[in-house]
């Protein structure tokens, strides 16, 4: 019954799919290196009290184990708490700023047949000990970078700021729990939710106003004029002024093109500090990757440091791209007799940067179908030449 | 006191051995693709029942969860069997023989503090549905050929045939159970124990003395001539024809000087069905790789195919190599008002293949200190171009 099943989300991936994922994982990587960041490998299991803790993933979604030791472990859900715990202990003496980047597969555990995968590859960067909003620009423009080496061309970067909802919720509800029940309806993109919760609180109507103006800033950098004729207090202005700042940033980087406002972007619940962005496909419509500014995480590895990155996954990406591969491969096929020339051939052709199989003739059973799959089929049979 | 550590045998890669590694994948990889090997991708979780029964490795080395459901996951202990599963199944359509690759990390829990990693890279191929010995001299020649473009030369390769072993034993031993105790003494390569054990057996000295002479067949070749001597049955004899098939094969291939006789290698108790062999680097001493004929795996899938392949590991090559890279990394320091000019310049550097690090002044603490670590420094500081 098991025989062929694979645990909920776990995914195979063959050949063709195989060399387009390696393709974009190498342009990406290679984008990501001449910017000057450097890749670090971290391990697939950590302790539960290290990185599962301090991650931006749900409980729920981490898989977990207990070690001989009677330790739990998770699979790493993020790069971004492994990472943390790399340049607070064996980077310890690399000044900051310290750019690293990752390509790797994290995990969540999933609960519905046919859902989301439970194991996906994530190629991002941590920019870390920067907090200017020219270390911002750099990771969004970095972001776009390698999105067009990795051959997307049609997509946009919503950039929003978490202090700016943080502060007018503040403003006008005052309390932190109420504010949550908001958030988490930006959280999950449910807008109408928000509407009607929003109409439902006892607030005056100019408060509530000002609450569902928020859904509309959304699109041109020229609403950040409107949001702030909205606040009043200092974070949420000085969020506005670092939204700014960093749009005439990305305008000398010249990537404003892939960008827009969005003030109500949240990403996470509690894990975002200030500028957030995330990334979409426009043919897709679905998210490929998000990122901002965690300013709090670096605390928790006693090495206290501001720090942005981002997260791009490849597998979306690939959706997004929609490329095929389809190799062309060459096959020499031999009898033992003529097995040297058979090589010789195979080698002489390998040189000349082509793909080729040798295949002894009677490790085959039905030949003509097997050498159907090949471009150009070249035999070496039977013990005289003259045969051919 | 949890915050830095990691799982026992678990490893962080650092940046210039992430390189190193990298590009020695990057080299293997290439190599096989170019024998004609397709590379696939596996999950890192399977079901026990699926993968983890079908391992060559032992039930206590398998990292093992509960999912949701109840059901018992493992971290992939190697690939072989993941691919079986998947030629078996989504690449049912697929005629044999099949070659098939993968680049992996493969997970076995270990017992100790600072033993053996828990985690690493296996490189490797399998080669699945044809039982000639040209399939098995294919895979060894194709080995021979990766670790060459990795960068290895000083390797040898030990070639053994299970078969011969099983065969003197039994001719010699009559049942199973003691054989599988000399088959143990093998398999761990105690030389010693294994004199000792049959020293006191009750046996006849001419059957002791062919139980003995039999570790004295490594090295040259002709060993199987005086191999052939010791027994009798027609298992034994085709065994040792089949490695000297299999090593005229090898002389076409060219390989022979990286090969000697082993009929001592065991790998695993049960595993492997014919011709089996194990890698050592030569400076090092230590085991880079191993690989085999395996024909009975398939069986347990529906789709009964002879195999043959390798599994590599990167850690233990890369140690072998013994390079070093420390990559050249430029940096363009800039003030904001010269931003615009600091990332032109950094675009055609670039551009022209260097790694180039852009960074705001005001993001670091200390400049001199922070610029150290790069090859060249270039400032674009202060609103006046005159000042540089």
């Amino acid at each position: 019954m098991f025989m062929f099943e694979k645990p909920l989300g776990m995914v195979d991936t063959l050949p063709n799919l195989y060399e387009v994922k390696k393709n974009t994982r190498q342009a990406m990587t290679k984008t990501i290196e001449q910017w000057g960041f450097r890749f670090i490998e971290t391990p697939t299991l950590e302790y539960y009290e290290t990185v599962g803790v301090q991650s931006a993933i749900l409980d729920q979604q981490l898989f977990k184990l207990l070690d001989q030791q009677g330790h739990t472990l998770v699979l790493r859900p993020d790069m971004t708490a492994p990472i943390a715990r790399v340049a607070a202990s064996k980077l310890y003496n690399n000044l900051y700023p310290l750019r690293l980047a990752y390509s790797a597969n994290v995990y969540r555990a999933q609960q519905r047949e046919g859902g989301r995968p439970a194991e996906f590859e994530q190629v991002g960067v941590e920019f870390i000990g920067d907090g200017t909003t020219s270390a911002d620009a750099e990771v969004i423009a970095l972001m776009v970078s390698t999105l067009k080496e990795a051959g997307l061309d049609n997509f946009k970067i919503a950039i929003g700021h978490i202090g700016y909802a943080n502060a007018l919720f503040k403003e006008v509800l005052g309390n932190q729990e109420r504010a949550d029940v908001l958030r988490r309806f930006l959280y999950e993109k449910n807008y109408v939710g928000y509407r009607e919760h929003v109409k439902g609180l006892s607030l005056s109507s100019i408060d509530k106003d000002r609450l569902l103006k928020l859904l509309s800033f959304r699109g041109d950098i020229d609403k950040v004029e409107e949001a702030n004729s909205l606040v009043s207090t200092n974070e949420a202005q000085q969020a506005l002024q670092e939204i700014n700042q960093l749009w005439s940033t990305l305008e000398e980087f010249e990537v404003t093109n892939y960008v827009k406002l969005d003030l109500n972007i949240v990403s996470h619940m509690s894990y975002y500090t200030g500028i957030l962005f995330e990334v979409y496909a426009e043919n897709v419509g679905f998210l490929i990757g998000n990122g901002g500014r965690y300013d709090h995480l670096f605390e928790k590895f006693n090495r206290a440091a501001p720090a942005t990155g981002f997260g791009l996954r490849i597998d979306r990406l690939i959706e997004a791209l929609n490329v095929e591969v389809n190799p062309q491969l060459q096959c020499v096929i031999y009898s033992p007799e003529r097995r040297k020339e058979a090589i010789e051939h195979a080698n002489e052709l390998r040189e000349a940067n082509k793909r080729v199989v040798m295949q002894e003739i009677s490790g085959v059973k039905d030949v003509d179908a097997f050498t159907r799959q090949f471009e150009e089929v070249i035999y070496f049979i039977g013990s005289r030449k003259e045969e051919l």
